[in-house]
């Protein structure tokens, strides 16, 4: 029985030394050092091979090392095998802090020090307090749950927008197409945490721009087709949005050339806002195995359907 | 009986409003409008007037509008004049964001990703976990223990430095010249939060930059007069420091020019770490006027000799 990693090789090496500690029983194997395919029970990757279920017969469970299951193709998983999204405290961690890191930057005017420090100029910009700004996060998944608890406490006005109504203390909630004008119309900063799926593909839109208020922040750490790229560039021209934090983007690595890498109001970077880390993901994909063997509901299952 | 304010006009006017609803009976005035000099029992200042003595004999109590001091003459406030510094919500709140926002920059490689982003390169650096990060704060009073309060919520390893010894619960404290070597050895980011005195003046020189393991982040918020400019454009030269971020300076506006505005892997802010909010400000100032009236302890009363 054995369990077969197809991911980084770097940390893939930190998997295997802590299966081996943990889960000493299980064959772990880093692609492409497969064994006997047909003793793959359980396949962790960003990327799950082409010829699943011909090249691996019997596995039972596919995990993906990533949040997000969009780099999947399901039409390629059979469909009693589950699939499982990453949930484990590192990702969360990292999350909460590039999202904290970019709304503190988009709140405490870091974008415009930027420019003004390019030009030499000294031009103290008014503090505005916490309480005084209101931010809001798209999607109130584990991610999305744990960004708008750590913001709450510093004093955001904090709201959040889920497909379906979800309950969190102390935010302002928001719910399916009939909340969205509400929430973009109180939201200063925006940050995407969504999903990307048929449904969310392009919603940050000129047509979600000009529904916010004039000159707001938008931080992208979702997905890169969530984003229409030339609508975010006229909502920085016409002054729609002030500024964007961007860290996912349709094409990765951003092409040289890309305008976003030379417009002074964009913040890039690539594609770090969250790692998996081997340490936590490998607790909670033995977690995940001891509930499979044991019949238990698994932590992250994907929905199909829904894509996510 | 008067209360002068001698600052930001601007925000005088919102003092003076907040006067007006909840302290009636004082004679609220913005400087230079001083009215009859004798009459004034409280003066307001970020920097005091001269001749303060002679002009205002009546003077009981002189408060700054700032965090810091260092820019009063003492010799020039009579020395039975109790001298008060702004501790209030408002101020530490601010500090807090920016202290934090200038350590999960540090932490998570803003300065290297802007650098990468100016010559259009996609390079991830891999995520650290906040848990292997070491940040050390300098300087223990009411600010510097509201940021490692904060640091400490993302999981980094927090430790802080005080002149005598502080006991904060989860921090590691040092105090006193003999545990400076121990407190810079362990330490990965510093954040100055000191206050301005001959004790503390050019502390953030060579010398303390060599006992810093290498590459670390320096974080100055406290005043200009801590760093020696020159030795920390040599620390980020040998790689002993891998980058600085900056709001105050020995000369501001930082002059056109300086080495700082051009440095890459130094990110200046003109001074707006933390500003007094006029609401919380007046509050502060109210309920220390109570106190002496009641002739109770006041919050924030300066020790002239130390300085602070």
């Amino acid at each position: 029985m054995s369990f077969l990693y197809k991911a980084d090789p770097e940390r893939g090496a930190v998997w295997a030394r802590l299966f081996a500690e943990r889960a000493p029983d299980i064959d772990f194997r880093i692609w492409p050092d497969i064994g006997n395919p047909s003793a793959v029970r359980y396949l962790a990757a960003w990327e799950p091979p082409e010829n699943l279920a011909e090249t691996f017969p019997n596995v039972k469970v596919v995990f993906s090392v990533g949040a997000g299951v969009d780099q999947f193709d399901f039409s390629r998983i059979p469909p009693e095998v589950p699939v499982v999204r990453m949930i484990e405290s590192g990702l969360v961690a990292g999350m909460v802090e590039y999202a904290t890191l970019a709304v503190l930057a988009a709140h405490r005017d870091w974008l415009p020090y930027a420019a003004q420090q390019r030009e030499g100029v000294w031009n103290p910009i008014r503090v505005r307090t916490a309480g005084s700004r209101r931010v809001g996060v798209l999607g109130m998944g584990v991610l999305g749950q744990a960004v708008l608890a750590k913001l709450q406490g510093f004093g955001f006005q904090c709201a959040g927008w889920s497909r379906t109504a979800r309950e969190l203390p102390g935010i302002e909630s928001y719910a399916g197409e009939e909340g969205m004008d509400a929430f973009l119309a109180r939201t200063d900063i925006l940050v995407c945490l969504l999903p990307l799926t048929n449904a969310t593909r392009g919603i940050l839109s000129r047509d979600l721009f000009e529904r916010l208020p004039p000159r707001s922040v938008l931080v992208n750490v979702g997905r890169g087709g969530h984003l229409v790229e030339q609508d975010l560039l006229d909502a920085l021209d016409s002054g729609r949005l002030s500024a964007a934090i961007l860290d996912v983007f349709d094409t990765e690595p951003l092409p040289p050339g890309h305008p976003f890498w030379r417009h002074p109001r964009i913040m890039v970077t690539p594609h770090i806002a969250s790692m998996t880390q081997p340490e936590t993901a490998v607790e909670a994909v033995l977690e995940n195995l001891r509930r499979h063997r044991e019949g238990l509901p698994l932590i992250g299952l994907v929905d199909r359907r829904q894509g996510y």
